[in-house]
């Protein structure tokens, strides 16, 4: 019966994205070819180590969101391939920063890059790829989409700067924790989903509702993500369970369990995260305090406003395929397996 | 005695860029002034790291060439200003992350960033420092000033790439070598020397004759950087004597050396730099080696041909106060304290 609930779960979350992935199908076998192209170098540690990342199975939600957008206005151009794959490599860049920063094992289910090549070539191949990214950006063209991807670059930047700061401190708001993954990941959902409108050329209003909706969907995203960190299953996220707990990220459900805790719960809390003394058992019981706390099912409330607010935002669109295909990614980002 | 002729050099040394830093004085303040606006920030650890590496005393040799070949050609807006503060962020982010794959304890004579804040917010205040990069570049509005510098940027990764897999193979050839100084140090002095030219919308030939100028004054300036660092006071160098063999970076002086010596020579050079088992009195070892076959010499010969081909891409450009500043920059380079 469990076997059943669970192929039945994942049936449900797989068809949020799927409208969306046929929809961009053929556009992103370019993008995928654009992103092998760029990767190519005589210095062969680049493909490897950019082949071990994009190879390794990422949704590509970011550049999908580029090909939906200028898709949906029916542009002809073929700058959309080319700022997809940007964002694509900004993504990539950010990940083997991160996982310098963090030291992390694992990505996506595999070993991060940094555990294969070592931090050198993470650091190295991430400012390869960032640097690819401009040089494509350049190539379409376009300067108000190039000041878009170029302003995520360094916010987002700042958000991992700021995360940094806030990281271990269980004192940190909720409104300062929204800031930090607003900068971190809302921004290039933002972007990526802005630039599709700017290449087809449409008006500010239409960017500005394309760049909300990719502003609530990241910060949706983001909060599932994190909330997931205390619940999913390791398989299906890629990562180990817990991770954010021994790195002493201070994310929403830890926020909201220390807020709701007793004093003795807001001890283990500073215990763990900000003086870092870890024992066995420490993960279990922070997943029990959220569980009393309600504080995973309430991350998830917060993501649904988001995901609301998203969907509201493409409303000024005529209906089409491609609008119901992104309203329906909102869906699969907050039902992801939980 | 010996203070005198130090006290001579010294002048020697600083009459070299003299004149270069007299004529773009009143720009390279507005310069200053706009890094300083740029790496403003509400998260405070980013102005903190910034200033720590901007403010400790780099020469700007790379702005001030930008600034220089726009005003020699008289050029009258203000997108020169913009484009030499990119350089300029360029050059610091390559830095904090040289120092985090380099492991460096010291730069400027300060100790490294990363000694201070740690490896994450190093790699991360560079990724913030590359964003606001491209949102000046942005700003100036130059699609070719931007493919220039997006193409340095992409270089360069590629070129410290290039250089952690020669790192530790003394079977490196001089050529190969070449390519990668090519890479991670000439490709922005040329990007840099370009855009000037570029701004005041030259023509293809005066925009090719800067991109020379700085490819050749690049490799000269490293060329002599690899050298010092067997031989350079600690003082003027601002990092230590001997950082690149405890390394085991593989640079010119030690190619020289190690194929002009004989297998006992060899030997050595592969266990202290291959295997990096380094003992005490290598260092002074290894200089002895270098001193016997004239290793230093030589880099500083090769450099003085790069010095030339620099000086001579310059003599298409009508005499000027600005060329004789720029031609007087290679002699500086070669001729730096030694």
């Amino acid at each position: 019966m469990g076997t059943v609930v669970s192929l039945q779960k994942k049936t449900n979350r797989d068809s949020g994205i799927e409208r969306l992935v046929g929809l961009v199908s053929d556009d992103m076998l370019r993008v995928n070819e654009m992103i092998l192209s760029r990767t190519g170098s005589d210095v062969t540690l680049i493909p490897e180590v950019a082949a071990h990342l994009i190879e390794s199975g990422g949704k590509r939600l970011r550049p999908m969101l580029t090909l939906a957008a200028a898709q949906m206005f029916d542009y002809e151009g073929d700058g959309h391939i080319r700022l997809a794959a940007s964002v694509e490599f900004m993504h990539t860049a950010t990940l083997l920063h991160d996982d310098v920063v963090d030291e992390s094992d694992m990505r996506r289910g595999k070993a991060a890059a940094r555990m294969v090549w070592g931090n050198e070539a993470s650091v190295l191949v991430g400012d390869f790829l960032l640097g690819q990214a401009f040089k494509m950006m350049v190539d379409v063209g376009s300067l108000a989409a190039l000041e878009v991807l170029a302003d995520a670059a360094a916010v987002i930047a700042e958000g991992e700067v700021m995360q940094l700061v806030t990281t271990q401190n269980t004192a940190t708001t909720e409104d300062e924790y929204l800031a930090v993954i607003r900068a971190k990941t809302a921004a290039l959902f933002a972007a990526a989903s802005e630039v599709g409108a700017i290449v087809a050329d449409r008006s500010s209003e239409e960017r500005g509702a394309l760049r909300s909706y990719g502003t609530n969907l990241g910060l949706a995203f983001q909060l599932v993500d994190d909330a997931l960190d205390y619940s999913g299953v390791q398989a299906t996220l890629g990562k180990k369970v817990g991770d954010d707990f021994r790195d002493g990220k201070i994310t929403l459900p830890v926020l909201l369990a220390y807020r709701r805790g007793d004093e003795d719960q807001r001890a283990f809390w500073r215990r763990s995260l900000t003086e870092r003394i870890v024992e066995d058992g420490d993960l279990e019981q922070a997943i029990a305090m959220m569980a009393e706390h309600r504080a995973l099912e309430d991350t998830i409330a917060r993501a649904r406003h988001y995901g609301a607010m998203a969907r509201d935002a493409l409303e000024i669109f005529p209906k089409s395929d491609y609008r119901t295909a992104l309203t329906e990614v909102v869906d699969f980002c907050v039902d992801r397996e939980f």
